[in-house]
């Protein structure tokens, strides 16, 4: 941030009076703009017991597969967001059932939401953010291919709770992955 | 929003190509400025049977009580985000336990988290953002005065799940209370 997007003076950043932190205070127009963590809400879609996955067309990690998943929109609602989500990525259409797992992600200030959901019907096809969209048994599951440690961390959980015929609600910090360097991004798959 | 935060043009509001949704666009650098919603996070703290209520020192809704909650800030977990808000408006140290409301407000873009808590010792006292706190039983809680529906929502839940003898994992919807008007502000209580 640069410039104050209320009144296009620039800003500096500074610790405002009766604060603990910097933040970005316009030189002219006085006004303080708060940063805070975005919310990305999404489901796993399941049908007959397979788990709807799309392989993204998008940077970052374009080419590996995700959960129907994205940054919540103002004026609505998550589950709202959710059935948006996999609407746009997937033209899948469902019944959200319950939250699963709410992720702390500190290190990119995101938290995500993700919750259980049933596909209305099997049919679904690549949105424009998707190469493909597929329904995946468990033993089918690409987990060298996942584009995120949510969505493997997500799969993992769903199916360890539906193994054991019980579903819970998750709270949970992700880290990076083992390896996985701050700032890199492992290349397309094949 | 007017001016572009990146380098300091007049933004438009419009739909960009591939959207759907009409956003804040540079005119000159064609920055894309999402607007998202914003998570608050806070907690029920108890001690022995009564729950920490702070009387807010700060607009809006000046002199009316209220959890400890607030705005959660980039680079902390939302568990990190209620014990700090604990801290800074009543000065109370405690141990968060398990999440246990989870609200959308759309109508302002808001999320709402809140965890139950345990106090560590009763000890408390009003932070600058409140004129006073207090632990009060379920009998003593002056619904009357509450600050915000979600608080009165949370607060209501929480009693109804400890009389129940188990707390659960509440998704909902929090609108408007009856009565109250769209933009209008109740007054400070006597």
């Amino acid at each position: 941030m640069n410039y104050c997007s209320n009144c296009g003076a620039r800003v500096s950043l500074r610790i405002p009076s009766g604060d603990d932190r910097p933040r970005h205070v316009c030189d002219a127009c006085h006004m303080v703009h708060y940063q805070n963590p975005k919310l990305v809400v999404g489901c796993v879609p399941e049908w007959d017991g397979r788990v709807l996955l799309c392989r993204r067309a998008i940077r970052p990690r374009l080419g590996f597969w995700t959960l129907p998943a994205g940054f919540m929109e103002n004026g609505e609602t998550m589950e709202q967001a959710a059935v948006r989500e996999a609407m746009e990525e997937s033209n899948a259409r469902l019944k959200i059932e319950a939250p699963f797992a709410l992720f702390d992600i500190p290190r990119i200030s995101q938290v995500y939401l993700m919750f259980r959901a049933r596909l209305l019907e099997p049919g679904c096809s690549p949105g424009f953010e998707s190469l493909e969209v597929g329904l995946f048994h468990e033993r089918e599951i690409p987990w060298n291919d996942i584009a995120f440690p949510s969505i493997e961390r997500t799969l993992a959980l769903y199916f360890e709770d539906r193994r054991a015929g019980r579903f819970e609600m998750h709270v949970e910090c992700v880290r990076r992955r083992p390896g996985e360097q701050p700032g890199s991004r492992p290349g397309v798959p094949p």
